[in-house]
């Protein structure tokens, strides 16, 4: 039987082997390591890679962190429950070159003392530039990692995901989408053994899909305008996980490690008024597929 | 007896002769106009000026709009008046040189039609590298706009600034404060017509205090170190205003215009990890000083 032991040393193991192949795939940078304790209980390994050959700013996180309830948190969760524990791993990768897409990976833990647990989880892809066989080819993995494990996993965690990574004032999603999924519990057949396979095996999708997408669009030519292109997505992505991501605004209100929190920024961003793609440009094409609901495997 | 006409048109000119002050005192850029129309009823002009000498990126707004309440606002307000008014003149500048504040002042009139209205505003200082003596000039000016309307008005809406312009996961203040009050309508003396006027010296304050900080810190040498802090510190600004600042809020809820109500964010910012300013350094010397409570004037 699984216990949150277990399941949080799966989850470093796990950390580890993609901060390897991420090194390995950018052929230049190292990951810093902060170690750092929660004063409530608990910590974490930030692991943060900066000026790298292709990535230019990412990080890698793991945390295990248990404790008394924060009563916000109680009251989130309408429970009573006195502790908690929670682990997981993230991931937000912000590329050099535009023509690599920045990626997002989480999965996590939770469990409370009256015994309910669940896990959640997800990838999506921001490409600078969308690339329809790119974002096709990445739906594909995710739909082979869900189909192992259930068929209706792919289509409701693609949705749940086309509906959370969206920027309601921009009338945009962050990018191509891909899954998400929380509250994931045994039940419709699956044990909780069988819940966790299925979150490690989207934690192991993530270094192969994502060296794949590097190695194939790290030494494509840039130009300025698409260097500034590059600097305008970053700046909706911002705006996404500032106004509008739960894990971030969470890990605000609670006064979590800010550093580790915020990780998931660029190190540059650009603001500009009204900008406008020219019709018929990459630019404009990459617009008008930011759009709930498309197959990309259709 | 003033009117809403009256204000909006009174805020239209204040507009106006702001804009001209800045490019004057810019000297090169000149600010594009933007009009535009609320489909639920008014509009606005917004004005934003780039890449001039001394201003990056910057903008003047004006709006007045009017309609129905939205049911969003009747709840927040807990009202059942059925129709509103609003208008406003909203400025952000962010300079090319780090010597150069960023600067932030507003001023509005808000009416419903069971007869409640109430006017708000304020100017917020934001110094990439704070100079004491820049910061009492700024605190003077604005107390001595106070002090000619009301003894209290400065002390009372300097703590609201410091309360407001804070980061509570930075535990920094945005900057030096300012003034910020809100819901001002007559009583304790004052007429509508006495807070109206109260409400234009603030904005007539506003040219005259920038354009000396604009003047007085333009030509200042810059080295690339302090390049990059100014981008740092523009990540705090687009924190503050993307996660707290209300009228941002507001704005992304109620689908007001999105590049008139983002135009607050820098053309250029950065994100980098856990930064640290050396000891004794004017980082060290400006992070010290982003807390609530100080007496620049002391």
């Amino acid at each position: 039987m699984i216990d949150k032991h277990q399941i949080a040393s799966d989850f470093r193991d796990l950390q580890d082997r993609i901060c390897l192949a991420i090194e390995q795939a950018d052929g230049k940078a190292k990951f810093q390591e902060d170690i750092w304790q929660r004063p409530g209980g608990g910590g974490g390994h930030t692991r943060i890679l900066q000026e790298g050959k292709v990535i230019e700013k990412g990080g890698v996180n793991f945390s295990a962190v248990d404790g008394a309830m924060p009563p916000i948190l109680q009251q989130k969760m309408n429970t009573q429950a006195k502790d908690f524990f929670a682990s997981g791993v993230s991931i937000v990768m912000h590329p050099q070159n535009p023509h690599v897409p920045i990626i997002h990976m989480n999965i996590r833990y939770f469990e409370m003392s009256d015994g309910t647990y669940w896990f959640g989880g997800g990838i999506d892809l921001t490409p600078h530039y969308i690339v329809a066989a790119q974002a096709a080819f990445f739906h594909q993995a995710l739909k082979d990692v869900c189909d192992a494990h259930h068929p209706d996993y792919y289509p409701s965690y693609k949705k749940w995901a086309d509906d959370y990574f969206y920027i309601p004032h921009r009338e945009e999603t962050r990018g191509v989408g891909g899954i998400f999924f929380d509250r994931l519990s045994e039940g419709n057949g699956k044990s909780k053994e069988q819940c966790f396979d299925f979150v490690k095996s989207v934690g192991e999708a993530f270094a192969p899909i994502y060296t794949a997408l590097m190695a194939q669009n790290k030494s494509k030519k840039v130009t300025e305008a698409e260097k500034n292109w590059q600097l305008l997505r970053r700046g909706r992505y911002v705006e996404f996980n500032l106004v509008y991501d739960q894990g971030t605004k969470f890990g605000l209100e609670t006064a979590g490690r800010i550093e580790s929190i915020l990780m998931s920024l660029p190190k540059y961003a650009s603001w500009q008024y009204d900008i406008k793609a020219e019709e018929g440009s990459a630019e404009a094409y990459t617009l008008a597929h930011l759009k709930k609901g498309l197959d990309w495997l259709g």
